[in-house]
């Protein structure tokens, strides 16, 4: 793969070994080239012989050109269209040191909570801002959009109401794509979905919950508390999906009885995007904490009783329950999420307030103005930023002349128009909106009053940290003194198996910030988003060509939700063949929990598939399987390569098996980068698959999301993909048609930049630098499982359990003392327990991968000290690490090895050592006093 | 100042203290409002009560629309003029994470070695890269740009050349612009330029030195060898302009017998910013080092001996050697040079030949075409990138029909053009070229030969820095870890007087990386820069109106510049009258260095008049002065407040007095952020000033530059200000009309979004700040100097010298124990030696004030410990500050104080410190044996 001589090639930046660096690791595991690697790794029963039908690779400037040519056929036009999506002005220090940074942008889901202690107090500031705001105990680290996150608060009230009816009661209010997404969702799970104008035909008698919208989809605000207590008095759940900005002027939902709240903080400072990334909320009243999904921060303590966050309870997820799993939700949105609190912390609670007197005086202002027209009627009296206007035949028309005025309005129908304030809206804005409605008259100079039931009284954001940080100088500090807590690719490598922690590039990166891509409202009038379009028509071209599918769908804004889209999909197709029996899903053992989890939700029943001891699947177990299911097999899903890292021989087989059974095959993405250009699911037997675009595809994992899960289908299938959630009766998976749109310039620039050879060289070069791993650590460390000749795919897993038998050092230890040597941890325990899964990637040079492998080694030696009972195991630097700068200068130390073993193990820069800022965390103990807002100053005093 | 309540507007994120701070601070000094504070300690005599006619503040959002639509009225046209200035690719990882980063952005200049380490570090691959490519033995640490570069290398060779000759032989090769800066610079000096034509005319007789330009303005490639060895046979000294990318591939300067190479590093990965900032370079032969102007960087050892960075011969340097000094200069690129190093570090030595070799083909791809054309002579054979082409009476017509297809070319005169390859050019672009010639021949396909003489064989960047970091993996973490080492604004306060070292917003430095702004080169037709011109103009209006001077020039790109523009404009002044005897310049003994050695430049002769022992100046020794040199006196130069933080009294007597016997007054601008919206030095009295918008308007150190140094004068100056460096005869002190261009969207958006009330805020705030620090500390250090009843201006100085009479404690040692505490130290020993000068400014809030002062005083109770005995001065936490990560936790550990009073003093957060990488730095060590390129490797084993 040493095709990259000119300088300007991306592939070349790419990809961190360059030509004599591959050649030399290419030697030492005993081959002549990468080529030669991989025509012997690769299976010749899935392997693809043809080049890559993508255009040819560009340079980075050439691609940026091209992204700006797209992005000037896109119109930023002001966006009054509301419907859950504002303009907002993001901060420039936010902007500039959270979205534009590494160090947040590069960084992986907290799973190492020593290393993670900037973005889970970001985090726990959200949490706590969140509750605050919904007057609720507790809220999770986010959701992944408000459409999902309404649906997920529907499927928490189901399982933690009372009442045994499958009804679900929605608020004729609620925000249309949500609507979508919830009967969607509905469906598969049997929950009967009831739309019902609540003030005109009140509630039914049975049904366990109850959603509201506040304020309503029209801006209308209502007084709920009496609908409230009828649901509770009924053995209801109430959810309400709130808008966050409203509510710092407004009763908070806790305050008038809902149990559950959900919604979207985009408006807090994250760019539209088209319709995403941004970051839903959930939150909960006391009791249903431990019901949550998704990913919640708390409160525990270090090794020296230190406060330190982790994410709390985390045997509640999906990759531990599986099939018993309550959702398939296993990310957050977490780079949003940040941005989101941030802007709460930048402007604190009177800054927040102040925001919202203004959109609502200039809601008011128009309202005012726009009543003294004849003709025109605003609906309600009582809104905060939204009106709702009745002008009977006009509504296109009068949107037609706002559109030529720069200003979108919602066309509601024929007869009513939607119009949304914001922060940004100006003066100027409302004037052009008033002539646009024929009119010349004065703005209203006041705002109206709420009702006083409904007025906030209660205070919110009262932690010192919401004001603390108001000048740009010590928002910036702030920011800096986060980051700097935590580990992410800008310093060192992150090896974590099927986790794909690869090069994020400024190039990929730059255009995402652009006006023209980040200010879009995804419901825009389509000849405002022709950029768009077009970069994601190519996109999802690009994609099929990769995969070896027909069709492919970006929808879905994370790997779960396009594994959903993609059962629903089978489900769909079953169904129209009048197959609804089958609903048998087959999977094997070693599958990612979250396929099961995703498989239930989909209305399927979940059948194991043993798996053999090399960690291949049991094709025996699968005949039997399928001849027990034979009628109900609706479906096999697998991971291709295996999650074990290994190239089955046996695929094509178990797709034919599953085909003549009538089944569908379902190839989980999540390893598609050990595929690119060599081998492609939809040709060698699979139906469907999801991508994750922040995997193989350079999205970067923003410290625990935004991801992007595209589902891709062959022809058969392609009917019953997600369709558009404005559209009633349309499936949708999320609330914006093309899901987190605002980062698919990410992968677009990747692959046009790589372009096919490129692609081709990456996937080598993954496979050659795990095969180099494995290669260098086989005489340390068992290397698990492995396919032809020994061989693994792009990752390898290192088996501790006999080091563990004989030692009592566990994967933990060695994961906290790579730390010390200045790594991120491998995959701890998955899919095997008691081993490390390594993934190096392409994008990490020589030099990085051996260091990497030096401190594996040199940890081996360490522990060799203990089995030789030079060190007891209770206080080695294995079972101390990770150490802190403060525990290695302490005044007093009473180790068994000195402090310069703990502080400066071999390898590391002395000058310019990472230092975790707290030691090893007792996660156990967070979860039994559980605390998932942000402690008080004083729990930090010495 | 609270006027701000709209979390909108920029004052109040500029601001640190709130409104509530605002008033414990004033509380503390015992004032009952800034207003009242104001009053009293602004002296009556210099008050201005008017309201500053600027227009209101916008908010941040409207800011950079506006300034959205002036870059919209720029055209961004593929260049082709060369002359310097050159299209190239900055690498998006060097964009984002070095000129986009707060952490390089934000740094001051490395006084204080210790925390400084990494942009040492690259500003030594700097000096490297420079002397490997010239073929030189030391280059310095950057130069202002290349015509002031050459001006420094001509000043140089008359010091350091035998001859007695006063005349500088200058190559008609050379650029125009140079040309002018070398005119302007050699006039008052007594320097007498001879341009010639060397293939013709040959050399004169006598000479000092002689210049070469290499290649030379034409695009032409001579071999110059027998030239300088004739020179130097005549006892001159051989400088050579010559461009660095045409270095990897020609023969170096210093390999054909140069003494002295000069020039730009602009197209290594600057954008051309309309002119600038970017880093010159200046690189002389052995046994020249010591006489380099500007800033060196060397290695030399710490505490520890390890090899550590830092400054070299810095008591070269101007501020110490006053009117002996051989330059002004006195600041660097170093933000620029930053850039330049990384783009060869990321390139590489063989990446960096493949971009010149394309160039060098593109250029000969185009010769090739236009040789087929009629009419058309390609004149020179020889040439890298560079074509000089002569078409009789068509030149402005083919120029124009270029630019219609959006390329410029440089029209010469009205029978030839210029025509410059670059990075950026493609062959579509050579294609429009020779359409535009009326040709549609074929592209020649070969690059042409170079003299076999003038082939570079020697190898160059064979350090291995310049070839570990070509993944873009590899470069973001390199940049990462270097920028981790240092300390700058984004970690806490740097309160260095007289520097003002207060926030560069985000919102100032977005623009500046804008295609728009960034991309234009500075001769680019007028009908191209309309939104700069605008943006220009609205600017330097403003300056005039916060000065109450009738003319500003935004050409000087440093305050030393300024200082020499101003001080020609009072040369010119009094030559114009026939005043050419009037060449005496009085400066206070309390001045900074500078002012003597720009006015020895401005060929004037200084008289130091003394300063009283209260730090102002001595009004009886001032008439004395006068009276002495009354027929000669051409000017006086005082700093305003003065160099001791004070609103002296007597400048208003001070300025008649000078007026009355004939002189000029100049004030020195440095302290303007003392005088926003209170006082107007055109209107208390002076007749020119120089600013320092790196200062007072905002543009950031950049860790040691740019700067920005406008000079502003009342009207009958102001035909003597800079004219246009392309325009023979005019004068020049830059390369470029508008200097660093680039850079001047940060103070326009500075004056944009703080309008008339917020710069009168931040004035009164810098003003409170430093009352509130002098106040704190008063008890625990002397405050020197004060005002109106005991105010200080807007900083303050701590006199330790009776402590050090008492303990042996030095300023030294204060500053590098504040590094433990988690600061950056304030000026020390300037203006008074044995003192520390503190300058808070209006950005730090009440918190970091605080924290701050806390730490002063905690140092305090050190000393006091060491007085009492109880700690060995020699072996106290003092005289061994900065402590590093591993000096606290070395296993030995024999000190007369623990480890926790070392590393964590109080205040510090433990889990968030700062730890410098080295101890403290020996720099005599380094001067006595000076090495000024990247050591070895080996040098950092243990």
């Amino acid at each position: 793969m040493t095709l990259f001589q000119d300088p300007d090639l991306f592939a070349a930046r790419h990809i961190g070994p360059n030509a004599a660096e591959q050649r030399r690791m290419v030697e030492t595991i005993g081959y002549g080239s990468v080529e030669e690697l991989m025509d012997v790794a690769i299976p010749e029963v899935i392997r693809w012989h043809g080049t890559l039908d993508l255009p040819p690779a560009v340079t980075e400037a050439e691609a940026l050109a091209e992204l700006r040519a797209l992005a000037s056929r896109n119109t930023v036009a002001t966006s009054m269209i509301g419907l859950g999506y504002h303009g907002t002005h993001t901060p420039g220090v936010i902007l500039r040191n959270v979205l534009e940074n590494p160090a947040w942008y590069t960084a992986y889901t907290p799973y190492q909570p020593e290393i993670s202690q900037g973005r889970l107090e970001a985090l726990l500031n959200f949490q706590t801002m969140v509750a605050d705001l919904t007057g609720l105990t507790t809220a999770n680290a986010s959701m992944l959009d408000e459409g999902t996150a309404v649906a997920e608060a529907m499927t928490l009230a189901r399982r933690a109401s009372k009442s045994r009816s499958g009804v679900y009661v929605v608020d004729a209010e609620t925000l249309p794509q949500s609507l979508n997404v919830i009967l969607t969702r509905a469906e598969p799970l049997g929950i009967t979905v009831e739309v019902r104008d609540l003030a005109a035909d009140g509630l039914p008698d049975e049904f366990f919950g109850l959603h509201l919208q506040y304020p309503g989809a029209s801006g209308v605000i209502r007084d709920d508390a009496a609908l409230i207590a009828a649901a509770h008095e009924r053995g209801a759940l109430v959810t309400v999906a709130a808008d966050l900005l409203a509510l710092t002027l407004l009763r908070a939902p806790g305050e008038i009885g809902a149990d559950i709240a959900a919604g979207t903080t985009q408006r807090f400072g994250v760019p539209m995007g088209f319709g995403g990334p941004h970051a839903g909320y959930l939150a909960v009243r006391a009791g249903l904490e431990r019901s949550l999904p998704g990913r919640l921060v708390g409160v525990s303590r270090d090794a020296d009783g230190a406060p330190a966050y982790r994410l709390a309870l985390q045997t509640r997820e999906q990759h531990i329950r599986r099939e018993k799993a309550t959702s398939n939700i296993c990310t957050a949105q977490v780079l949003l999420a940040v941005m989101a609190s941030m802007y709460a912390v930048y402007h604190g609670p009177g800054g927040l307030r102040a925001i919202a007197r203004r959109v609502h005086l200039r809601a008011s202002q128009l309202a005012s103005a726009l009543r003294g027209i004849d003709g025109v009627t605003v609906v309600h009296d009582d809104f905060f930023d939204t009106l709702l206007v009745r002008v009977p035949g006009r509504a296109s028309e009068i949107a037609g002349r706002a559109e030529e005025a720069g200003i979108n309005l919602r066309t509601v129908d024929a007869d009513h128009l939607g119009i949304s304030c914001d922060e940004t809206t100006t003066v100027a804005h409302l004037e052009a909106v008033v002539r646009a409605f024929g009119g010349s008259g004065e703005l209203g100079g006041t705002a109206t009053d709420f009702p006083e039931a409904l007025v906030r009284t209660s205070e919110f954001l009262t932690h010192p940290v919401f004001s603390s940080h108001h000048s740009e100088t010590a928002m910036l500090r702030y920011l800096r003194r986060l980051s700097d807590k935590d580990y992410a690719l800008d310093r060192g490598m992150i090896p974590l198996g099927s986790c794909t922690m690869k090069l994020n590039a400024t190039a990929e990166m730059e255009p995402i910030t652009w006006p023209e891509f980040a200010q879009l409202h995804p419901y825009a009038p389509a000849s405002q988003a022709a950029g768009y379009e077009t970069l994601i028509g190519q996109l999802e071209g690009w994609l099929a060509e990769v995969t070896g599918y027909d069709r492919v769908s970006v929808q879905p804004n994370a790997g779960s939700q396009g594994e959903l889209a993609g059962l629903l999909a089978i489900r769909g197709y079953h169904l129209a063949n009048g197959d609804a029996g089958r609903t048998v899903c087959l999977i094997p053992s070693s599958a990612h929990g979250t396929n099961a989890a995703s498989a239930v939700m989909a209305g399927m029943k979940v059948v194991v598939v043993a798996s053999r001891e090399d960690g291949t699947v049991d094709l025996d177990d699968l005949d039997r399987k399928i001849e027990a299911h034979r009628d109900a097999l609706a479906a096999i899903m697998v991971t291709y390569p295996s999650t074990h890292g290994v190239y089955e021989t046996g695929i094509a087989a178990l797709c034919a098996k599953v085909h003549d059974a009538g089944g569908q095959v379902y190839v989980d993405g999540a390893n598609l980068n050990a595929l690119v250009g060599f081998a492609k699911p939809g040709r060698f037997g699979a139906d469907v698959s999801h991508l994750n675009l922040h995997k193989t595809f350079c999205i970067p994992h923003g410290g625990g999301g935004p991801g992007v899960g595209p589902v891709a289908v062959r022809e058969h299938l392609a009917p019953y993909l997600p369709g558009d959630p404005l559209v009633p009766g349309d499936n949708a998976v999320s609330a914006a048609r093309h899901g987190s749109a605002g980062i698919l310039p990410i992968p677009w620039a990747y692959l046009r930049m790589m372009g096919p050879d490129g692609l081709v060289a990456a996937t080598g070069v993954a496979v050659l630098a795990a095969n180099y791993v494995a290669a260098r650590l086989r005489n340390h460390y068992p290397v698990l499982y492995a396919g032809n000749k020994g061989l693994v795919a792009h990752e390898c897993i290192l088996d501790l359990r006999p080091l563990t038998k004989a030692t009592g050092v566990t994967v933990d230890d060695v994961a906290k003392r790579l730390i010390d040597y200045g790594f991120h941890a491998p995959t701890m325990s998955f899919p095997v327990a008691g081993t490390l899964m390594v993934e190096p990637t392409e994008s990490e040079d020589l030099a990085e991968l051996d260091r990497f492998c030096d401190a594996m080694i040199a940890i081996r030696a360490e522990i060799a000290r203990i089995e030789a009972g030079e060190w007891p195991l209770a206080d080695s630097p294995l079972s101390n690490a990770p150490h802190t700068a403060e525990s290695v200068s302490a005044d007093e130390w009473e180790h068994a090895y000195p402090r310069s073993v703990a502080a400066y193990p071999p390898g590391v820069d002395r000058a310019a050592k990472y230092w975790p800022p707290v030691r090893r965390i007792d996660g156990a103990f967070g979860d039994r006093n559980l605390v998932c807002s942000c402690p008080a100053p004083e729990a930090f005093e010495d």
